[in-house]
């Protein structure tokens, strides 16, 4: 399997080269912050929900190079029989421990484009090598946990639960699918090493192989519930659908019962039509506890159009589209440099990248998330505000879409708020215990529970509002100005 | 990481309550045939190819249940207080290696949508389990093999660069994608467990962070020259590109000289603008040799039309929608039993699972793919075969699309042929050395140079005739006919 790999080799060569760069020019140590932030919400979406934060976290504890991987990286030659990295270089991987601080939104909160999630400081080559492997952990249980909470929108309250593995991008992408899945809202997961190393719970009965295996439907259903008679669910459409639910309902009045029977699962053919069907017969039948699982490429628009056609469906199953985040594969997650201390003068320099692009320029600073709320709690804004200057904050204030400089929103005084960008990790360890998995997934229900219904729509969101406060704002404009006044053109 | 996993709990829940159920039935031994193929070639692509075989199979050869596994296992119940796996059972498991025999493609072949691509036999219980982990690895390493061999028909020979780390679905996400991109073509990653893992070659400079480090962009690369002043390539779009490009060749004029400046990174804006506007540049400052590499979601259109433009670009650095395999993030590969060996009666007995979907409904028998060839070497059409019948094979025959009844393809005897389905594990154990990642790479090569260009165009590819020979169809729909017959409608 190849997978025994400590966490040091997660990273772009880059991140090495630059980090040998930095030691060499003496600013290993310089003390920097990053941010990590997503560009867009996935799926056009509202919002995004965080995830991945403990996974990441305890990456970044275990963060160190083997004996092997050192070996390798010493193998690397920049020209023929020229190291690329030094041996002074690699003797400092050999004990290196990342000594980062690290603020972010507690995992499973509700956040948005174009903010800050996670703020990494400390020695430059230390958080810089950190960029990749958090990237990696965070993009995709972001993106995981966010297509969850949006089918959960749509399941009117009845159970997900996740099948992906087959469909899976990769093994750990298909375990840590489960796990950011279950915490968007699934309820169990078909992936017995996701229940493991999670304790999600487990689920799943047989497959078509079961039935054709059988020299009958009925001899393979009298079978299975022989081998598991305390509880099954039957798959009726091995063969013929319909034909499939009979045989299991002549076989069940013939060698179980009622309590036993939980469910018919239906894996294909016109959901709607059969599930409707199914339920009149499992009915007629006395089966009216029997629950109506279906499964066959559902994503939220098919579960929502299931719904609107009345289909008689008590549990959905998804995998692919689910674990795979189809059509939208990827979070645009990145981690810029935004601050860099100097000893000497005792200040703090800040830095921005500029880009043809709004949304590729970073926000300068050391950044902090102040969520604002209404008397009724609900959420109003974000502002994403520097720290090292709160004085306009206090006050009435204003915030400017990054966006859209024509966009504002004045907030008042003394109204509400949370600021979210919280310490779970100094010198490189964990600050305090993590929550629960269960914890985290209450905690999505919580954060998403604050804001109205209108970001939560599927289409055409309303979009929150999310800004700059003011003096940030003219901050990063006269920056920017100021680089380009610089530029040779 | 939570990644020193054995590969036992590799598996949907259901295929384990199956296997009990099999084991208690007294069916766990009987000889069985399993087939994994695709249902559809991936971004309506004129083929796939197939990756993935020796990670495959070395997780099946590595398939144990560990000590934690099964006490996991023995934690769960079927209710309350009651488990559901038996002592007996588990004791079973734990001593299990599976006592398959796989007959596969190479990896790296082109298979097409609907044939075999490996055949699984042995014992029913040892096949069943390998069901969702050789669904796993083989669907994803073939999607994003295929996808590298789109976007090299682009790329007019000019090498592609493998970027995905930090958008990819998990870690091993990333580094099966990097195994799979580097087989359908590109040259390098960044991903340095990829290059450790797999001796791909890695590849790298530095990023944003670098320059923003600094006080201005010239003392940033100075800096990054002075570090590897043997070989180095510059990132000249954190500030304004085109002041980008003409620090950087005042800065190497200065420090360094022409055979070690190999490249400049565009990674934003209009690409097509700039890569010629920094060509100009380097050409009249005498750096003609130094490349230009340019990254920035990139896919096999996006090149297509940077080419269309006239772009200056001499290497594409791709990440996202190359190692997500953006926008069609999943292969749909299935696992279908087709045949039962009866010791009694010491016949097979063949297995058809039923859909209104033809393409779901799973071919039966032992299957065999030949390959037929015309006389300029050209591969002209795939016949499906029942391995246990060959009288017609023999002769002129007749090919049937299954998917399209009207559409036949008449074979004459003594065309030029291969069976394409060899042996490459026996008794749970690989029969001979895999070939090497080279290799692999080249097999990709060589097998899509045996094929008309016309399958392997972006959009409207030429579909490739596989069929089901006629003695084969003849039996497929029979046995459709007789399950309806008994059908309860």
């Amino acid at each position: 399997m190849k997978e025994n790999f400590s966490s040091g080799l997660l990273v772009d060569l880059y991140l090495l080269t630059m980090a040998q760069g930095y030691w060499e020019t003496g600013k290993a140590q310089q003390k920097v912050v990053f941010h990590l932030s997503f560009r867009k919400n996935p799926f056009q979406n509202g919002y995004t929900i965080f995830g991945g934060l403990q996974p990441a976290l305890e990456a970044v504890e275990n963060f160190n190079f083997s004996k092997t991987d050192l070996d390798y990286l010493a193998s690397l030659e920049i020209v023929d029989n020229k190291p690329l990295f030094s041996k002074k270089f690699l003797r400092l991987l050999k004990n290196f421990k990342p000594q980062c601080q690290i603020h972010a939104f507690s995992e499973g909160s509700v956040v948005f484009a174009g903010e800050p999630v996670m703020r990494i400081s400390g020695p430059l080559l230390d958080c810089q090598l950190l960029e990749s492997l958090l990237l990696n952990i965070i993009n995709f249980q972001s993106l995981i946990a966010t297509k969850a909470t949006r089918i959960m929108t749509v399941t009117q309250q009845k159970p997900i639960y996740e099948f992906g593995l087959r469909r899976a991008q990769g093994i750990n992408g298909a375990v840590s699918a489960s796990r950011a899945a279950f915490i968007g809202g699934c309820s169990a997961t078909s992936n017995l090493l996701a229940g493991k190393l999670y304790k999600i719970p487990v689920i799943g009965t047989h497959s078509h192989s079961w039935v054709l295996s059988f020299a009958s439907e009925q001899e393979a259903f009298k079978s299975y519930i022989q081998s598991f008679p305390d509880k099954f669910s039957l798959l009726v459409d091995t063969y013929t659908t319909l034909s499939g639910v009979k045989n299991a309902i002549e076989v069940v009045n013939k060698y179980s019962s009622k309590e036993k029977f939980i469910g018919i699962r239906l894996d294909s053919g016109d959901l709607t039509y059969f599930s409707n069907k199914a339920r009149k017969l499992l009915d007629k039948a006395g089966y009216n506890q029997t629950k109506i699982i279906v499964s066959n490429d559902l994503d939220e628009y098919i579960i929502s159009s299931l719904n609107e056609q009345k289909s008689a469906i008590d549990i959905w199953a998804i995998g692919t589209k689910l674990v795979t985040a189809a059509n939208d594969a990827a979070l645009n997650g990145v981690y810029k440099l935004s601050a860099l201390y100097h000893k000497e003068t005792q200040k703090w320099q800040f830095c921005c990248k500029l880009s043809e692009d709004p949304s590729k320029i970073n926000n300068p600073s050391i950044l902090q998330i102040r969520r604002f709320f209404n008397k009724q709690g609900f959420a109003i804004c974000d502002a994403i505000y520097n720290q090292l200057d709160k004085t306009e904050i206090k006050k009435n204030f204003v915030i400017v879409n990054p966006l859209n400089h024509w966009q504002h929103k004045k907030i008042l005084a003394g109204t509400n708020y949370q600021d979210l960008l919280l310490e779970v990790m100094k010198e490189g360890k964990i600050s305090k215990p993590l929550p629960s998995l269960q914890q985290i997934k209450q905690n999505v229900t919580t954060s998403l529970s604050n804001f109205d219904f209108s970001i939560k729509r599927l289409i055409n969101p309303h979009i929150y509002p999310v800004g700059l406060e003011e003096k940030l704002y003219e901050l990063k404009k006269n920056m920017i100005i100021n680089i380009q006044k610089n530029a040779k053109i």
